[in-house]
């Protein structure tokens, strides 16, 4: 294929050796120590000097050109490079570090190995998408990945690697250094090597080998990967020769061919723009503004018919069925919400009905969903490349019990302000996850910045998260829809007083705050003897409790939780209301773990702290001591009361 | 290969299939619905009725003889299948559960997808280590494994057959079925099955297909399998047939020929036992007992020259090399101690140096570790494998920042009680990790049931953590060694009264229970103003504070916290001595999430919930306000005082 390489090469490749010392030599002087550059394999600074030379569609001007080809690289250690390069071309220090921080610069670097892979076959997926919508003429870029062989070893890019084959992202090329001085074991990594480029291959990838200091065979590799149908990996092998060190043309002027390819190419892009039928909807999702009317048209799917039907399907899954229901309204609505989905789940039910979504968009069973398989970490890692792509609003849906595998995406989002929603649905315990228990895994997810974690405990609280979820734009969220066999609590029939007695109607809503009184005392004059606070499936079990302790005559409230994150961002005065000042009793099937914040002094927490593999899950909440009798016996140890049914009027306040 | 199948063969087979409707039929009456046995590939029955009557080393009666083939599954769903079999061999459901509950049963099934690849791999590793060690005479059995296709298509699995391929596993099997009930999605399944086998050849793996209802090709699969110099997949797909539900002889006779291949082989390894030359050693490793005076033996490696001499080298890193060298003394003393490695780490330096390990193991530079690569998740899940399988202990070295990429793993050792210890270092920031920073991860493993977490300060600190981490048996223990700059408190300087006030001498050191006060205040007549509480690097930092309110004259204590996990298990006298009854103040360059249990009423938390990108390392604590200056300011808040260096008298008890 090296007679691929276009005629004007032979002139060209000599100046990408220059460009390429100049790179280095810049980022000698940039970085703070010289460990810093000679940790970057040296295979890698000619391959970007001819990607960037001959290939990259890229105008330094304008850095956040929608059409612009991804460049990103994998791993902190390559920021010097890239920077490096981008500096050349005139961009400035400090706005790459401002408008591009959490996307292609901080964001992919950040990520720990292998994690690049995934974002940038994300980034890949988000082309493809907004391609066949729009049309080449408004997308037509691609995606080059800088990554060290380190990065490629690793389970989540070989899942990554399986998905762009399956998913047919031939625009997405990964540049890779053979050696890295950084790797200790040489021989072990002339293994990996083979083998790595054995399971790319397999996974339906073209893989070229080229030495680096051959920029022709670079060349005809960058061209190949422009031409082929495939996704393509060019390992690049260190040449016996360092990049010569004396420059004879300016840096700058090294850029300018890519420089006038790009501005022509955005050029002719933005009068394509200008005349496109479809130009302000291109513009609203690139900008990322949602469709308006949304909120209404959302809300609108939950009061109808559509969902009152839906419900009684099944009782005793209504928090699962509210979830899918919500997710199908949503795709409805929303063209730039797109799912990607592991197999294991159940399709939603009810495809055949219809509901808010079909004026707008068409019936409701649209929203192709891409099917990843049991691959979360690479699912939720291209979810950070679409975000990061822009344009789409990447929404994951697996099973619960594999949250931990998405953990590293996930801290991803966190790390670089990417708004990404997974629904996790709770699996049935027969198939699968009998054996699993969530216990310190909500307080994980809590603990992580950035990141809103959801359990909803009915419809209505459903609803909400997926809302608030869209809003939270600056990290990702979590919502956890679990499956419960207790009745739930009714959406329309719930108690409005949280809002109207502190901020009057038409405040936001106790569900959109995180935490509200669901349920308030029986006589209420401002008094309580006890609080219960619990959230998702416990809400039914401590509702059980609460009426039992209302037979005895106690006033007690019950606490929804579903946020804590949305909670904690509420005023003073909300909050202090919400939770009062009476002794506090918090119910979940999982760790205390950080749920003294809510418990006030001398709180109770009920819930566990170890696993207990004896429970099956039917009998969990028993096994945990989560039941109702033991809500009501702690509250009566916490109060220092004894009441039982048969003393039901010795109150506090008869 | 066909041709290899036995001359035998063709009458067993018949009864296999027998077996396999035997086991099909008691597992639908043992199972809770009939969904739980249909959500089992049909393929397997067949195949494992094969691997059992024609292949399978085990004594029923014996479940846990050491030289017995390792037989696991790989879900939670194919628990009905290994239940079936076992119990018609004879196995109560009862001994099962008691005996094996964590191992072979519960602890690999409660994994989440994939893990169990890691798992087995391990167990296959244990058995070539083992057999390296004491020969084949001892130590000569395979490691099976059910698995469910969705299993292999993960990225811990693809890691996993990678390093089975590298470290020659040629005793590992895995058995798989080709389609799953489970999996809604043919195509893509079948797409991935061949991308699948691609992978595992590139890897170093031999794979077959068989039709499952064609026992003769199933057999004749097994048997290159045992005969191969490759680890091995066979993929079962699914025949015409299913399996006949008529079975003409007894089905406990069905298991009569692998029962007695298994007690006649028990019998003459009892016998080569019995006059092999390291049975002692064989069976204390197998015990699990460790070397006797292992503990004088390593706490004497901390009190010479050795470590003296180690320290001087570099004393901006000591934290670090005081758990290199921890490591490389407990390598010296216990042969079983085993480690994997990722590649990025340096190597422990000084290996020129001999040490207390000398004269009982040979020289300190032994213990061959394995290199992983940057495999984190299969690597852990290896460490599963190798401490199920027996007669190891397993140590992980990885670096500090890719701890989530751990977690599936670690919980999987957390719910199976399995002890396995992973010593992370903090990586020079210059060199990838600086974007990295632990702000929830800290909590994030604190939440989690049965993992131990240490953070060493010091030398002292350290080696108590390596004799607490092999102490802590019943889960996994991730020992923090930072990179600090601050200079660290000398090893055989400290404060003893910490225990001498409480137990007198010779009770547990401070260290080794969890927490502890490691400077006491100036004047101690029992009082003090302030308490202090920090791990770790912070420690440093701490000491700095401290010294600035002792020349105002405040009394403060400063505690030391390494491990909270063992000091919430020290009595409550001992935790009320350490933690005082003055207000409180923690320190920890992370997430205050979770500090609140031991802050008291009114306590502060000086860190950070956020994540600083804006940081680069050095600058972080600065960044996070975790200065000397920053605490003494928070105290004096936290008092009501406003002390300066300038009134260095007006301390609350002069």
């Amino acid at each position: 294929m090296v007679s691929q390489v276009e005629p004007r090469s032979a002139p060209t490749l000599d100046s990408a050796l220059q460009f390429a010392a100049a790179a280095r030599t810049l980022a000698s002087q940039l970085a703070p120590s010289a460990t810093v550059v000679d940790a970057i394999p040296a295979a890698l600074w000619p391959a970007v000097a001819v990607l960037c030379e001959k290939a990259l569609r890229f105008d330094p001007a304008y850095g956040l050109w929608p059409d612009r080809d991804r460049f990103v690289v994998s791993s902190p250690r390559l920021l010097p490079l890239r920077q490096a390069f981008l500096r050349l071309a005139g961009r400035s220090e400090d706005e790459s570090a401002s408008t591009e921080t959490t996307g292609e610069l901080y964001g992919l670097a950040g990520g720990l190995a292998g994690q690049a892979v995934a974002s940038a076959t994300g980034m890949a997926l988000g082309e493809k998408i907004l391609a066949r919508r729009f049309g080449h003429s408004l997308v037509n870029h691609r995606t080059w990945l800088i990554a060290l062989s380190g990065d490629l070893y690793t389970g989540v890019a070989l899942e990554a690697a399986i998905l762009a084959g399956r998913f047919g992202l031939d625009r997405l090329t990964i540049i890779v250094a053979a050696s890295d001085p950084q790797t200790m074991d040489g021989n072990a990594a002339e293994e990996d090597i083979g083998q790595m480029l054995g399971s790319f291959e397999a996974s339906g990838w073209s893989t070229r080998r080229a030495d680096a200091s051959d920029t022709a065979a670079i060349s005809a590799a960058i061209t190949s990967s422009q031409r082929g149908r495939k996704p393509s990996l060019i390992l690049c092998e260190a040449g016996s020769e360092t990049p010569s060190t004396s420059v004879s043309v300016s840096p700058a002027a090294l850029w300018d061919p890519t420089k006038s390819r790009g501005r022509a190419a955005r050029r002719a892009w933005l009068r394509r723009l200008n005349h496109h039928a479809q130009r302000a909807e291109f513009e609203r999702i690139i900008s990322g503004r949602l469709t308006s009317g949304l909120d209404d048209d959302f809300n609108r799917g939950w009061t109808g018919q559509q969902w009152t039907e839906n419900q009684s399907v099944n009782s005793a899954q209504t928090i699962i069925r509210a979830g899918l229901y919500g997710h199908t309204v949503l795709s409805g609505l929303l063209p730039e919400f797109t799912t990607l989905r592991t197999s294991n789940l159940r399709h939603p039910p009810s495809r055949r009905k219809t509901g808010p979504g079909v004026s707008k968009a068409g019936p409701l069973a649209l929203g192709k969903s891409y099917v990843c398989g049991p691959r979360e970490p690479a699912m939720v890692g291209m979810m950070n490349g679409l975000a990061l792509h822009g344009g789409v609003i990447p929404c994951g849906m697996a099973p619960l019990h594999s949250v931990d595998r998405m953990r590293p995406a996930l801290r991803f989002a966190a790390l670089a302000k990417q708004r990404l929603i997974c629904a996790l649905i709770e699996s049935d315990p027969d198939l699968g996850a009998g054996m699993w228990q969530q216990v310190e895994q909500l307080a994980s997810l809590r603990a992580m910045p950035n990141l809103a974690l959801f359990r909803p405990a009915n419809a209505r609280e459903a609803a909400a998260a997926w809302s608030s979820a869209l809003a939270w734009r600056t990290g990702p969220s979590v919502i956890v829809f679990g499956r419960t066999s207790a009745p739930p609590c009714p959406a329309d029939a719930l108690d409005q007083r949280e809002t109207d007695t502190i901020d009057g109607p038409g405040a936001l809503s106790g569900p959109s705050r995180g935490g509200y009184i669901i349920e308030f005392p029986v006589q209420d004059h401002g008094k309580r003897d006890v609080t219960l606070i619990a959230s998702g499936p416990e809400i039914a079990v401590a509702r059980r409790a609460k009426a039992l302790l209302d037979k005895e005559g106690l006033l007690v409230a019950l606490v929804s939780l579903p946020c804590w994150e949305l909670f904690t961002r509420q005023d003073h005065a909300y909050r202090a209301f919400v939770l009062g000042e009476a002794p506090r009793v918090a119910i979940e099937a999982a760790s205390g773990f950080g749920w003294e914040r809510w418990l006030g002094g001398g709180g109770v927490f009920i819930g566990t702290d170890e696993f207990d593999l004896a429970s099956c899950f039917g009998a969990l909440y028993q096994n945990f001591g989560i039941t109702p009798e033991a809500i009501r016996d702690h509250v009566h140890d916490l109060l220092g009361t004894t009441r039982t049914a048969a003393d039901p009027h010795g109150g506090l306040h008869h």
